[in-house]
């Protein structure tokens, strides 16, 4: 998926859009979570098709049609919950996918911010948090796919932006 | 969730906003699928917290803030591309998930069509479907919730749509 090429969609390499995803991540989570998170240069090696865990989605619409999305296993959406929202967490209850959905925002809102001033306005609908087992998804109209996989001391994150042209 | 009023946000009753929702669906059902469909006046009653299936979901963005989702079991999704493709499915594949994408993109599109009038311009994002077992769902921002509940040949569906304030 982190193949498919920016640049018939969106002026930007998609290795830019990706440095974008990981800087509005790092804010995140320097800002309101108080942590220090890494990215990591290769996609997580275990990211099989199917996972365990939470996928949190806010689209996109204006300049370009899109959305962004944040994956991560049960034990991650917890710490990012307990640093949230300063009080622990030991399993996925609907505070956690709460959170979880207000951090994604945060994230996807400045990746927004950054990609913007590149292709014009942008809004956000609101975030869909999705809590399962074998979880595959699928963004099949999407021309543009760009991941970022981070490392935190909570766990692991797989953030991904779609994007496509806008419809008339 | 079907108690969260609307008329904060959209100068609609729920029931209006549910009655465009089945229209929508059921015009897809006649000219796509060349199948009927029946709207349960009652939510499935078994519809619990969690369940095995199909969640298709696209944003939508504009006057308003929100999403559009599709639900149903894995059955119903391969009886609905069956009809969708005219080629038998009886596993979920990647075929079947963007045929379930592309069934609720033209859903949603249509409800968006009839919403448009009442509230101002929408765009849609790009369908997310994601397969997976005992999924829960939470759209913690939504002020408005408008779930209807159908019943077709080849099962059950529940269409939702989210529709929040948009932000300045």
């Amino acid at each position: 998926m982190t193949t498919r090429h920016a640049r018939a969609v969106i002026p930007l390499q998609n290795e830019e859009m990706a440095t974008m995803l990981f800087a509005a991540t790092r804010e995140v989570f320097t800002s309101m979570l108080g942590s220090e998170i890494q990215r990591l240069q290769e996609p997580l090696a275990d990211h099989a098709d199917t996972f365990d865990g939470v996928i949190s989605l806010v689209g996109l619409a204006g300049a370009v049609i899109g959305n962004g999305e944040l994956e991560c296993a049960a034990e991650a959406a917890c710490d990012l919950s307990s640093k949230l929202l300063m009080t622990e967490f030991s399993k996925v209850d609907e505070e956690v996918l709460d959170a979880v959905g207000e951090i994604t925002n945060m994230i996807v809102g400045g990746f927004k911010n950054l990609l913007e001033p590149h292709v014009g306005r942008l809004q956000m609908s609101i975030p869909s948090v999705i809590w399962g087992k074998n979880i595959a998804t699928r963004d099949s109209k999407a021309e543009v796919a760009v991941a970022v996989c981070c490392v935190f001391p909570g766990g692991e994150l797989r953030l991904t932006i779609h994007l496509a042209a806008a419809r008339n």
